[in-house]
């Protein structure tokens, strides 16, 4: 077991209409308001009004557009200009896990006098940032419980993972019944994306039975509750499920004290998202189970036997590279079977830039130091076998 | 599933050597420190001289003599009176969960005008705290991850658990090294108490898929490791495991969103240590089996038959009465098994009492809320079982 030093001080206020709670929170932080959203969901949902209505008594600016795969241009830059002129003195992110990731860099750029791109590249340390409050509508990322952040920067094809312990949200609002109106798309590519937070966790040199245990409960808690949310959208226990159990993403409760895994999908994917512009969940369920195979060997065996028993049921008693094949076959066929597009080429990814982005990726990911050390040519050959 | 508003803001630092760090985090709050701790068993480790020398330039006062089943009289009044007179800036806690528990009824007395027990029989709520930093010696009740703690007041025969959100404890240091030492009757108990912390959330109406994989995967990552450190009491990563499954205990993790359990055992069992001061975990585990058996009925058999199969690994193919009644037996077996006393008799308590106990009981401990209602008789009837 590795030493570890572990905060999350994030206030979670779960439930159907807690909402009505937002004014006494942010009270505590200020008059002037950034209003962050993406596109109209907001609206449709009803949220927005509520929101505005809730806080009739702020004075708030809006930064509104944040796409999925937040940018930096636009979005980041204006966002931290709005900060700088107005004083403001509080985020409130208001949408999925793209527009807290965007607030979350916001949050920092506001409090740094130099480009926020030295924070996001981790050239410069930040010393500050904006508190920032979230209402989540989407069960995917875990942003809401976590101090990192994914922005692409588009003209470089960058896509970084920024994580800063000054960015966990102060208070994170949870109610399932906003994730209601998500698309089939959307809720299975939540899933994969929480899935693979999970295994990315898993799959290491080093854990302990109790974070084992935990993990494989989240995975089997997701893949029960995904499927009840894409027949009855409306189910709000699953929902309910399903929203917490995302929330564990990535504040890394699910593997203290174990060895570093190197999250080798989420590196991966972050080119094909930076290069394509595909929806990251997609992506993570695409690349996993190539990658599985192409890790299964001696050394890593005995996992995927645990997992594949602990998680799908597998028949213990085969052979344990019978099994290791079944449990990757058993993940490929669980994305599969909630509707998610299996082959890079249903996503639009050809092999014409494969070379580029294992290049990029190698490069950028350190994915030499992951739990089964991935070169340029590993993850081109995991590329191709996704096509 | 329940709504919930849940934060645990303390800093866990845990690993062997980590207290090289106390210098840097005691920085933060101050130089007029009071160092809080038990008997001699921090000086036998060599922790009282090794706190001494890295906080050489801080200010310290000292509380010592505090008492498993901690005392309102003298140490909480002691205490509060030392941090009065001083100005204390800081709580440093070293020791077990008796010597944190009663620094957190000092931290807040500190901070307050009047007699502290108006604090902890909640007739006057906390405005403040002092903070509090530990570094704690013993796995078992995950005071360092949550804010409550246990006072006995040993004139009114009252044990009361008190909770208030500013008792979360700042900074938690946990190393597993400093548990090499403690006895195997307080390794034992140290587990009772830890596993009980869980059933206390596992046996309510309504729970979630997540949770319920979080709380059997504690309960056998406890019973697993509890056993290594019996047979090998420095074996470092048993011990480690053992101490954060502790950890979780009482923070609520375990049960974000499900129905109110009632915690009966502890109500029970406070009664049992504040009249004869028995050691907390044996009296839980006493307990335990004899209310199980107690509440087991149509309506709670389901709950016993998930976790007799998950955490035990009974045959599921069985009656659920029966695979109900082998849960209970499975779980008296284990606490037998790890060297507690089963038996009221053997930790000197016999039937004198329990009409007064169990009347104290039902008048201060909110059992009739709980998951199965317990009323005086009921609980005068499991403490006669536990005889």
């Amino acid at each position: 077991m590795q030493n570890f030093d572990y905060m999350t001080p994030t206030r979670l206020i779960f439930g159907e209409g807690v909402i009505s709670e937002l004014p006494e929170v942010m009270s505590k932080y200020g008059k002037k308001v950034l209003l962050t959203y993406g596109g109209g969901s907001i609206k449709k949902l009803g949220l927005y009004d509520r929101v505005r209505e809730l806080l009739a008594d702020w004075e708030i600016y809006e930064l509104s557009g944040i796409q999925p795969n937040p940018k930096y241009d636009p979005s980041v830059l204006d966002g931290v200009k709005i900060c700088k002129e107005n004083h403001i003195d509080v985020i409130l992110a208001v949408g999925g896990g793209s527009v807290l990731d965007c607030s979350k860099a916001i949050a920092a750029g506001a409090k740094y006098d130099g480009d926020p791109w030295d924070l996001i590249s981790y050239k410069v340390k930040a010393q500050a940032a904006l508190p920032i409050v979230d209402i989540i509508t989407l069960a995917a990322t875990g942003s809401e419980y976590d101090c990192g952040g994914v922005i692409s920067r588009t003209e470089t094809n960058d896509k970084i993972g920024y994580m800063d312990p000054h960015l966990y949200p102060a208070v994170s609002f949870l109610d399932p019944t906003y994730t209601f109106t998500v698309s089939k798309k959307q809720t299975a590519a939540g899933c994969a994306d929480a899935m693979n937070h999970i295994m990315e966790q898993y799959f290491c040199e080093d854990s302990t039975l109790q974070n084992d245990g935990f993990m494989e409960a989240g995975l089997k808690s997701l893949m029960v509750n995904a499927k009840k949310c894409l027949e009855n959208p409306e189910d709000y226990t699953a929902r309910a499920e399903m929203m917490l159990d995302c929330t564990y993403g990535c504040n890394a409760i699910y593997s203290l004290g174990n060895s570093y895994s190197g999250w080798p999908c989420h590196g991966m994917e972050h080119a094909l998202s930076a290069y394509y512009d595909i929806t990251h969940g997609e992506g993570l369920a695409i690349i996993t189970p190539r990658w599985m195979k192409h890790i299964l060997n001696e050394r890593t065996v005995d996992r995927f036997v645990k997992y594949g028993v602990n998680v799908f049921g597998i028949n213990a008693d085969q052979d344990k590279f019978d099994i290791a094949e079944q449990t990757v076959d058993a993940t490929y066929r669980f994305f599969e079977s909630i509707g998610i597009p299996m082959h890079l080429r249903d996503v639009g990814i050809d092999e014409s830039r494969i070379g580029e982005m294992a290049h990029h990726v190698a490069e950028n990911e350190g994915l030499e130091n992951a739990w089964v050390p991935l070169k340029e040519q590993d993850i081109a050959n995991i590329f191709t076998a996704s096509l």
